[in-house]
């Protein structure tokens, strides 16, 4: 028999205790609240976008030709229902935080955002052709880059890279069109699934590939441009944080590096600073910690290491 | 049309082998069981506490002040009976692993076990008040360490180094109260959703920030002071296991190191040792190895990383 | 109100967009597939393999003595049943990606490839018992090699790097008997359950063992002895790809590292290509980067790191 911990006054008081904390609450409460994008939302709407752009590898196997284009219309609607709710819902959270109306009404989310939130899905859906060409040559870059691929199938199957990049690609487009939030909730949830953390900010040129993956971080304001190669635990970071007058970070203002065309970055190098940029064609190797730049074609290594043998057990 | 297998010999004669692999047994098999803590129990538990702490944000989207009394309420008595009987097999599971009963037992969980179970469970969720005024101020260094975060929102919804702290915090009121087994399934579904292993035994001040944070690893011996930054990849870690004349590990010493207040810890550096400590205020840069002490406001770097250019092709 | 999408102009062009570029269809569509191996069975029978090798740890916790048999005889039998299908739909794509019929049917695998499907997956189960003395090997080998763990029941339940090296047993049988895909997808589940990443091609001894592990990668040609211990972060990679004469990758050749036995390498090393041999005995330090061969009993570390002290604020 369990007791009846209802009448248990331990519990009573410390519920009490909970909702008394209230200069916790101004923090880390979300009361009145139901208008918030929907976790469980935004990873269905990323799974719908990856059906419509590998069709027939992803959720939807019994893709035929002769079905394809009416399944994909449907996935085109529904897609656009769904990104239009969830971005209004995104557009008046945003107000609610620059505490100017919609936090006090409880009656949903007001017709002027509904309708900003299906405008924006659909110039969103308007990306896809290009996102999808982009991905292609993603996926080309894995295969041309990895000699333990066996065909584009397992690529497309079994890549974190290209699962992180397609997330990414994606979140960018929403976060180009304005939409708060959404953008790096897609971005986390591809972090947690893959390990690679790239801000839906960060400018990305074609045929990227990122090889194992798990640790990359690529920054806000990172620029890349086309045929870069990172392995797993690179990082391209801010260096320090400037600060205004009365000691607050500035914000919008680039941090993290610009990595020219067809550079190679080995595992764990780190690359810091807004100012620095890795010229073209260059290697960063292994465990480099780089926070200049340096010039196309530049070989960079770690100072090698120190050898010493073992005394006998 | 299958074939039978049932009667296939090669698959009978198998099934045979496995179950007669006794020695192998001994180690990897768990006949007989049933009152190990589910994992599914456990992640449940953790999902509830997190509605607890963050109201609003989480599982449950739909409260509001007029029923936040109530339904926080009817959550706090079923973590409760949740938390009382998990713990209880925990118990039951450490007795048996102890060599003193309970191990042939099969009618269940002894009444004494269960009753200390909710006596331990209320001891945890008095904690909670406490718990929730760190968590606050993790937010708020989160907020004010990156500027890429755009409202303390943002931070609650989608920074896993956010997670991480909650679990460790949560798991390590239970390792503080000697719950086996527990704490650390908890801090390993962490680590499987975030890349970030905290140990529940380490102690973390408050205003803790890791950002990125795939990679890193805190060990259970670690002391780290307030207002403390790491980023992805770092490890706080064991420089060696001494052993007992017999060879065997000794086991509940100090092997970890000790991180001073406001020090900051770039990507993939590794700090070792239980008697390294790192000066308050001190900077360690990224990729560095540390296994000395360093005095407070020391910048530790690399060494220059060296330069050569790439021949023409 | 919704508006009608079907009647948005806007969004049947899009659909009639991506319908029709035909040149990424062929890179990144799978239609008439159905054939293709299941993510989800995949994951399934990989669950269905953990419960028979560690009976009663895991999702079947009711077993005990006296309906083990029966339970497990039920479990090889679906283990069969699973794995033959899955392994005839990977042998069909592979002929389709070869370009030798079977693309072009929609009436489901051959029968020959069901056969041979069959035919593996019993060749498969037959290596179990081998596959568990292996694992026992490794959960002591863990329990050796980890103050911080308490029983064998924790590092079965909560040890991710036991997780991944059950993966990779199980997948490098795969492998082995020549079944295309379905070990990638397993290696690649279990990359995003833990954060390491081991190709099935690798070759790994008894008693191994990874702690805490997120960002380890073991490439597809590694040799590694027995007694091996690797730490999170650390790279088995490749140093550069050869190209044959007409510039494209040469596969199927020695490109990883061979570690000894009982060698050490600490968090975030990297040891990079085919010719890299690290001898018996010795230890790598952390963040080191090692593209030389060692000899054995020699300890690899950084240069010692630069220190400066800041200036007072």
């Amino acid at each position: 028999m369990e007791i009846d911990t209802t009448q248990n006054p331990a519990l009573r008081q410390l519920t009490q205790r909970l909702l008394s904390s209230s200069h916790c609450m101004e923090t880390i409460e979300h009361l009145d609240g139901g208008r918030l994008p929907s976790s469980d939302a935004v990873i269905d709407i990323l799974q719908n976008l990856k059906d419509l752009l590998f069709p027939g590898y992803r959720r939807r196997q019994d893709l035929r030709r002769d079905n394809a284009a009416q399944q994909m219309g449907e996935l085109v609607d529904s897609l656009h229902r769904q990104l239009s709710q969830q971005i209004a819902r995104s557009l008046c959270h945003r107000r609610r935080w620059d505490d100017s109306g919609c936090g006090s009404q409880l009656s949903g989310v007001p017709s002027h955002l509904r309708d900003e939130g299906r405008e924006i899905a659909v110039a969103f859906l308007e990306t896809l052709p290009n996102v999808r060409e982009l991905l292609v040559s993603d996926v080309q870059a894995a295969y041309e880059g990895d000699p333990a691929a066996n065909s584009l199938d397992e690529i497309i199957f079994c890549y974190p890279g290209l699962e992180a990049v397609t997330v990414y690609r994606l979140a960018h487009q929403l976060h180009r069109l304005g939409v708060p939030l959404i953008p790096r909730m897609m971005s986390e949830w591809a972090h947690m699934q893959t390990g690679i953390d790239i801000h839906p900010g960060a400018q990305i040129g074609p045929s990227f590939f990122i090889d194992h993956g798990t640790g990359v971080v690529v920054g806000e304001t990172c620029e890349i441009a086309g045929h870069v190669k990172l392995y797993q635990g690179v990082t391209l970071g801010a260096l320090s944080f400037p600060k205004d007058a009365s000691g607050k970070l500035i914000r919008n203002q680039k941090r993290h590096p610009t990595i020219e065309r067809h550079v190679v970055i080995y595992a764990n190098a780190t690359v810091l600073g807004g100012q620095t940029i890795v010229g073209a064609e260059s290697i960063v190797g292994a465990s480099v910690s780089l926070t200049k730049s340096v010039p196309p074609r530049t070989v960079v290594t770690l100072e090698k290491p120190s050898l010493r043998f073992r005394e006998a057990a």
